[in-house]
């Protein structure tokens, strides 16, 4: 059984209280049930962490080490300018796939690139809360090269 | 039955014949059977096309109009340039998941953003050619929202 | 009796299906006939092309040697990075006349310039359709200088 | 009968004198007298300014509001640099239109661009004093829509 | 009693006719009332200017010296590129203090920085017809360090 | 009775230490308590809250949300780069003020915008400690339309 | 007997005609003519296609693999912006140089760099119609390196 | 005899006033009273001219046409970003001097370069109101080239 | 006896895990157990204190002042970003020096400079964990003008 | 017979030493002798100098006038910022061709462009030792238009 | 008697070869003569050097401390890009005055700055051979404040 | 015995002439003596060479290939644009070390990176002449990887 690890940056915890027509209407609750849901159905266990913090974001990623198959991460916006974060997706062999609810291409000009995700597996953006969905069927996909 | 048009762009064709480091070992002829078997098990009528003109991408594009449920596009070096192509994209009403089969983030400044992607619905990049497969499969959760 | 040729550019041929807050409501097919029924009044010849292909418009610009007085040319997104098409019209000996339908100036910066004007004659942007008569009417009016 | 107030920005005023090669051997009083002809033609009162100020520039524009149907303005350089015109422009509910003799696109790179067109209906540049004429032609094809 | 020069800069006049959603419902007048009567409020005795010339503004900066304790000024467009109000401000030993109706932050960019600010003591920005209210309390509270 | 939530970014609880000529004398605890005099006199209820760590800034910006009707923050350096504290001002409903005490404007290059501010209400910068007294009597003035 | 594919980008069917200053007297007849007696005399077999369509020039540089021991390209305007084409020439085997009639680097700013040029064995230009001699006498100079 | 105008830009009628770091200790009525002293001894006629005005200065500009031998200005501030007086300079006949009191090269980036220069004759920086000096003695040497 | 600080920034306690081309092949206990050794030898008493958080790292430095006579810092990536730490440097009066192990003047150009560096006594960058061992021996050789 | 000066830039007398990957295995006396039997083979006289300093090379190119039909330069590092070795080209009447051993195009992005071939009459770049060898073939092509 | 050392840079030694249009007829030695006979007339003795190298310009100024009363220097191209002759200049005592031949501001982009002038007392550029004519009389006329 | 090349950049003999708040009071002959005595108590052989020409410093370089075992270079203001030194450091096998008496990063912006130092094993900066000393125990303790 494989083990993922789901990081929510900053704010993400907000989510569907404002800004709903960025992010939609769905909270972060719900967010958190389709990951379980999901995840159920694909034969992997979540665990799942959300914290407002840089380090302790990086902390999360260090953690996993040795502990998880793969790091499902949405950045935030620490997506934008965190070089620590992206030093640490690349100081630890776990594979990590970003992900992002907005598609972060149709938005303001600083959200158009990512640094963190220079040193991910890949990314996949845009897809609202499925884009969860989508990153726990990579994971599960990609088995024999990044995890298996 | 979803009908979804897939667009390769530039040099696709030439996929796995050189730089493996960047783009795998698997060729045009394989993603394209890949394409096709994820298809069928999620019940989706698939019509593939590949073009290295912009001017003929722009037309598959117009031509998906009424005809399918959605686009997936890996618009290659274009991504990086073609505002006509991401004219073309805001000008259907068929929603539009543009895809990679190398993490664009990972590679040279220049390939970082997507100007096409801004009017995508969403983006899946590093994948390998599992970035078509998960597409297929963001175009079946999104059924709701975007083609149903 | 003048002959002019009208060259439109990428997804102009979608005009008035989308993004109407943009480019208004009229559609293709009536501002084909608004610039027939102009060019009729002013004693022009009008031929009237359109192409998604950046290659196919250079093509078109090169026909117009010695077949035409005068080239009104809409090059849509290629207006802001197509040098071939600037090379072209400054390769013939035809006078052109650059028209936009939204006013370029008012909308994205990566519109609010145009490469391809460079080489023309003149621009006229902003007026909807009517860019393409008023562009007429230039013709007419710099006839002794440009193409008498 | 429609109203127009024409407004010639900065050195516009010297037009002729020296610089041939960019804006022509036509002199300013010439260019006021073919639009005076063209205005009578067309059956438009036109009242005529010149300013070398951006601030009597910016009081002309508010001058117009309620008393004029349309703006034809030439700021000249400081269509490169005044957001205070572009504010102006703003500010009131007359629909302004944009002219240069010269094209600005064939110009140095500085003059490319323009930050007063941004609030304008829409522009024509490089028609010489044609400019002028074809912005009054212009008036009058939208005069439903901008001032009817 | 305290005597503060209140400048207002270019378009500041037509608040309130259009642009509502940018800056808010009230007029100039009473925009002009409101000052009025917290410097009544406030012991202060003050005079407002408006112009839309940026050298009428200078001349306005220079006339407070040795005349005023202290310049509240709004200098609209100008605060993004007027060098010579700048220099203004920085030749005369009265205190300035810059206010924006609008929030200047959250508009285009280039209006996201302030050129003339770099001289002032101080700035508010984006409380509305209020900025003005705290500009004069501004004076009031630094009456020992600034005009005392 | 109102309450204002007061919070400090990294390094201002150092005020009055060092670099005496940009922040003047006044020290912390001096800060505080002329704080909490004006809101006394204003009949305000503040909670004074101070963090180095950006992530700790975003939980109290998060904790203010239906706890307190205004929000008073110096983000000191974060200002200038800290997009996640962005975020969590447009994520939380709580009107936002954001004071700086020197005049951000007439220092470096990398100090003369600010991007948290893009998401507030509005901004008083260099007034030394009275930024903050100031930014009370602005949540005093603006009570109707912003936590009325 | 060495096979060499020559491709001419767009507009170079036009030298000769105008713009003489920049690129000679020669036409694109008699550049042909000078490439075919050159090749004859280095005992080469050359095939020469033009196009000014990006796509065909694509599939032009595909088509040599296997069929070409060298490719000379002059890819006129899209040197400069054309990731497409330079993606192309990565995506074949057989070694590409690239020739410029006039020298790029003695022309306007954006025609000082070229991006197809990255993925080239090396480039030649300025020497007229003679880089094209030139770069079939470095065809016959690599033998050994880059076709033998 | 040599007739001259003098044209001081915004400021400049303050020097000597503050920032005597910069401007030096000697004002403005003794910089003048030097200029006629130095005109006197060289036999040229002097008229000196101060505006803070960018539309006066370009008066005065116009009016040296038939009236002055050659123009020597400070512009001040607007040196830095007046695209309206540089194209004032270009558009009369009258050989123009710009001068500095400060070397414009040792302050701030923002004043390192000059666009009103560009079309003047030539260019002195840095010798305090000595420049003035410099410049009627440029005026004499030149005479045979530019005003002779 | 000398007290001094070293503080280590994100993800150097994972140095020698991965990236060995770049960070070399000692591990992070090694690189401490080097740097006891050093102090020992130099008399110097040491502190180490590791952290991910650019809030705690600030916290850090904070404590320093009184406590220590010098800081050594690694702020690893957070040296191209952080203007937290930069302010919170120049905010005690200990003096810090700056190292890395790799050099960063070698690596991706985003790396190329420092910020934090700005505030710092000095840079020692490039000489694999014998960059501490440098620092300790600079806090010696400084101990007069630094720490003394 | 033609009389070619060949000037070898900074590091080039250590080609072949170190950085093969870029350089290729050849050290400069077998460049040397190459150009020497290419020079004779083709009737031309060489002088080949080298030298590390930027004067020196400019003393090269002067010395050239009058007593040399052509120049051949490898500028190396001077390539990218010399502008006094430009200058230098541009006062002397003799042609010069730039020649590089590597492809300065697929190299680091500052390597990307040349500010000393703006002044020269073509470019050879990419060809190894080769590219002097084309160098001289070019001269020897050009003889009626360059120095016959 | 004042002493003054006349620093000719690169390629100034050439003046009147070519490039006529920018640098006048004037030649070298004659544009000596002329600063002779000046010298003569002000009573200054004046030594002149020329160098095409920037290390023995540099060798050069070093060599003025104590030895002379100014330097009056054309640095030509370095003037752009040296900064080992600014730091030169600002490492002597001597005041150095900064002559062009041509006017900078008048020039291609990269001349419209110098990065030497920015530790210079002042720049005089663009009077010919009389800039240094003009140099020296300022020398003249500042002997009180910088050389007396 | 180790031995070491010390090569001084330009302007460093001047060193404690001038700009003493930069550079220190400690003169150039100390600095030496200071190195010398360092190197005879590390038992390293030294040798000292200054030059303010980019040519000779190469020439430095290039000569201690084989007779050193490692280079301590200041090269000054050519760290911030030789191109030619930083080649010249990547040509040799000798390890070089660049050091720098004031902090760089705490400087004027153009001296914030060094484009010398990417090629070097590392740098000290900041410590005055104590970086030549630490640089020869950079030496010392590397003795093993570098020059062992």
């Amino acid at each position: 059984m494989k083990r993922v690890l789901i990081i929510h940056g900053p704010n993400v915890n907000l989510t569907g209280k404002r800004e709903k027509e960025v992010y939609g209407d769905i909270n972060y609750e719900e967010i958190n049930n389709l990951i379980k849901r999901e995840a159920a159905k694909l034969d992997i266990a979540v665990k799942i962490q959300q914290s407002n913090s840089e380090g302790e974001i990086i902390n999360f990623i260090h953690s996993a080490e040795n502990n998880f198959d793969a790091i499902i991460i949405n950045p935030a916006a620490y997506t934008h300018y965190s070089l620590a974060i992206m030093d640490a997706i690349a100081a630890v062999s776990v594979p990590v796939i970003e992900v992002h609810i907005s598609n972060i291409f149709g938005r303001e000009d600083y959200r158009k690139t990512s640094v963190t995700a220079s040193k991910c597996k890949g990314v996949i953006t845009g897809f609202g809360p499925y884009s969860y969905v989508l990153a726990l069927n990579a994971v599960k996909l990609l088995e024999n090269s990044i995890g298996g």
